[in-house]
């Protein structure tokens, strides 16, 4: 994100003061009152061993007397905040706690944000593994790639606990829901449009996979070098070359312009102006952009609808089609967290997506509403809700669950802590 | 501590009850409402990258722009988890989660409770280095000795931030606010004492080196083998070779009633039932005893004053004079953040030990009460305030506050910020 040329004075002024006002956005407090004696006894020693010798004859147990079960840890070391780049772990933390307020309020879950001091791929894994008895889940974010890939895989292989790496599932989540509404509207399949990725990092990794695995057939992922296709032979890394592994099967090469010319959908996960009206206007028909980059899109929406675009999409606000994360990421955790789910799987990943493309009814899809706007509070809360019940499903469904669940005390159980939380938010904005 | 032959059912029923009804006893919540597009621009991308903007060409921003000036994080392996010994992280976490809700409600402050899945030293050292940026001080609490005390001078050598370790600091802080006073009481000196510790772990470690750095040139440290003396072939390690140091300069041996006769002080951090009334008769005239064995004393408060002991002590409420880490550690975490301490120096801890003990003042002062009454909500906060104020000052007093403050200012802030919390506790209480 190049901030400083986004020209918005007023947006770096009111952030500042925003931030400073409060020394920053989140607090730890208690979730019951402790006035008497005794419940300083219970709350600490000599009460509390109990609850302690109970854990220690059955781990699961911290589930049931501690946090646990509604914890999550963000993990970032400061190596891609936002598209800022390596900025390191304390000037990371903004987003990090950014993103733990939004999970208590748009999912209702508990999150320490932790801003690492290595950036060493061994050490990150180890450090992660150590953190995990404390936590739920683990929420892995703004690592550069292809260390973020690798980090996440290590994990994946041996977490007791599911690892969620925002910047490739959550992105890949939101971006398949938007996808299938836009393809629908398009009256195209899935298994027969050509489709290309411009990004090859945690985003084009995430997105590429996850549309292959949902059926698509014909991707093709371009860096700055262009097509990446195996055997390529420079400028490649172990992300890339596994994604060459389920992409550009026929080895095209080229720019990205020339990769473009015929495509059904361009997918950008890049930086701003890297789409033309030139790429755009020698797509097939119909075309669908995604010009995802944040904050500056890789063409802006009216630029790229007035190319020739049926059906464009940005990580904007204030335009049609924000691809927001936010609906992704809450309901997934209370999902993964109300099953106490040891992993998040490609089959939960659809079916997150899944719930949020089905959370725009056909009534409501046009080319300008594909995705439940996350600014509209009820819509929001009805995507999240369904992400939720839908991971949950999924997780029970593909045996990674460890708890079994109702889906409809997943729903209530979220909108409970939701609404919950909204008077509390309240009160401490009364309370200052 | 031997939980199971307290034999106290209901305490045991209350407790398990206390932590499933909420499933644990802390969680994490927003400073502030979030209610618009607007704000979610500013607590989240876009507007949250100038935060981090501004950090990345400042570190120490991160105490104005995140949370960081009021966060600390509580790291325990599960080694030494009260008295119960090495149960495991898990098991561990419901003392973490109790002394964070405790320094929210008494001191203002944030904390994370983390309980680690390695009991590797070193790999515990990296773990809190890494985890450094994102906090304002760590609190090391419950591990096994020695690792407790090579992990504790590993960091406080490396760690820019200060490392608290409540075990050692904590308890020698308390001891000795309350030996000052009992000195004061029988009219002794304490250079002039002989002061025999009956344990050589975190606890007796701490005290010692403590009791030393205030005057005291008579102390002995004894562990199940006898006195500790230099040249002590068996059962050493690296802190029982640092007190031989400091201690027993006559390399006096022994067993503990050995030692206990004729001694002024006698200070136990053992285990139930360690003293008897033939040592505390025994001991020089107008004898001091304090056994802080957690939960059951070394022996009775009734018993030892039955045996002759002019002033006892012990952890226990109920009965008079308990030595309760909760006097110092609030207090002490808030004095050194409102500084931005790099460390805790020993002159600190007699800073906030002296506070401690002019919180009782002269004519309150009895054998009956020789430390604030920590259930005394009043005296607990006229006992905290002092204590962060001592810490303010002594940190600028020596080099270690990186910010200067106004003492008034240290104790304002305390004070808004606890009562700031019995709103919120109050509300949360209501809210359910």
């Amino acid at each position: 994100m190049d901030a400083q040329s986004s020209g918005d004075d007023a947006l770096k002024n009111d952030s500042i003061e925003f931030h400073r006002k409060k020394r920053g956005k989140v607090e730890t407090i208690g979730k019951m009152p402790v006035d008497t004696v005794r419940d300083l006894e219970l709350c600490y020693t000599p009460g509390v061993a109990y609850a302690c010798l109970e854990i220690s004859r059955d781990k699961d147990l911290s589930y049931d007397y501690t946090n646990r079960a509604n914890s999550i840890a963000i993990v970032t070391d400061g190596t891609r905040i936002l598209g800022l780049g390596n900025i390191g772990p304390e000037a990371g933390m903004p987003v990090m706690e950014g993103k733990a307020l939004l999970l208590k309020k748009f999912g209702g879950v508990d999150a320490t944000p932790i801003a690492v001091g290595s950036t060493d791929e061994q050490e990150i894994i180890r450090f992660i593994k150590m953190l995990a008895p404390s936590y739920g889940a683990i929420n892995l974010e703004d690592l550069e790639t292809p260390k973020a890939i690798k980090v996440l895989r290590a994990l994946e292989a041996d977490l007791p606990i599911p690892i969620f790496h925002d910047d490739s599932y959550g992105t890949a989540i939101v971006t398949y829901a938007g996808l299938k509404n836009a393809l629908r509207l398009v009256g195209k399949k899935i298994g027969n449009v050509k489709i290309v990725i411009n990004g090859a990092g945690s985003a084009g990794y995430g997105i590429s996979k996850l549309l292959h695995f949902a059926g698509a057939r014909d991707i093709t992922c371009c860096d700055r070098e262009g097509a990446i296709y195996q055997g390529r032979g420079s400028h490649m890394n172990v992300v890339k070359d596994e994604i060459a592994e389920y992409t550009n099967s026929n080895c095209v090469k080229g720019s990205l312009s020339e990769l473009a010319r015929g495509a059904d959908v361009l997918i950008g996960v890049s930086s701003k102006g890297e789409f033309t009206t030139e790429m755009i206007k020698g797509m097939a028909e119909r075309p669908i952009v995604f010009a995802l980059a944040n904050p500056d899109p890789e063409i802006d929406y009216d630029e790229a609808r007035s190319a020739g675009a049926e059906v464009v999409a940005t990580g904007r606000s204030g335009v049609p089609n924000q691809v927001n994360n936010m609906l992704a990421f809450p309901g997934v955790f209370r999902g993964l967290l109300d099953t106490r789910s040891s992993k998040m799987s490609m089959e939960m990943m659809i079916a997150a997506g899944d719930a949020i493309s089905k959370t725009v009814k056909r009534s409501m899809l046009t080319r300008d509403y594909i995705v439940p706007d996350f600014n509209d509070r009820k819509m929001a809360t009805k995507a999240t809700a369904a992400v939720a019940v839908a991971v949950a499903e999924s997780a029970m469904a593909n045996g990674v669950a460890r708890l079994k669940v109702d889906p409809a005390d997943v729903r209530a159980n979220f909108l409970s802590m939701v609404k919950r939380y909204g008077k509390l938010e309240r009160y401490v904005g009364r309370l200052g």
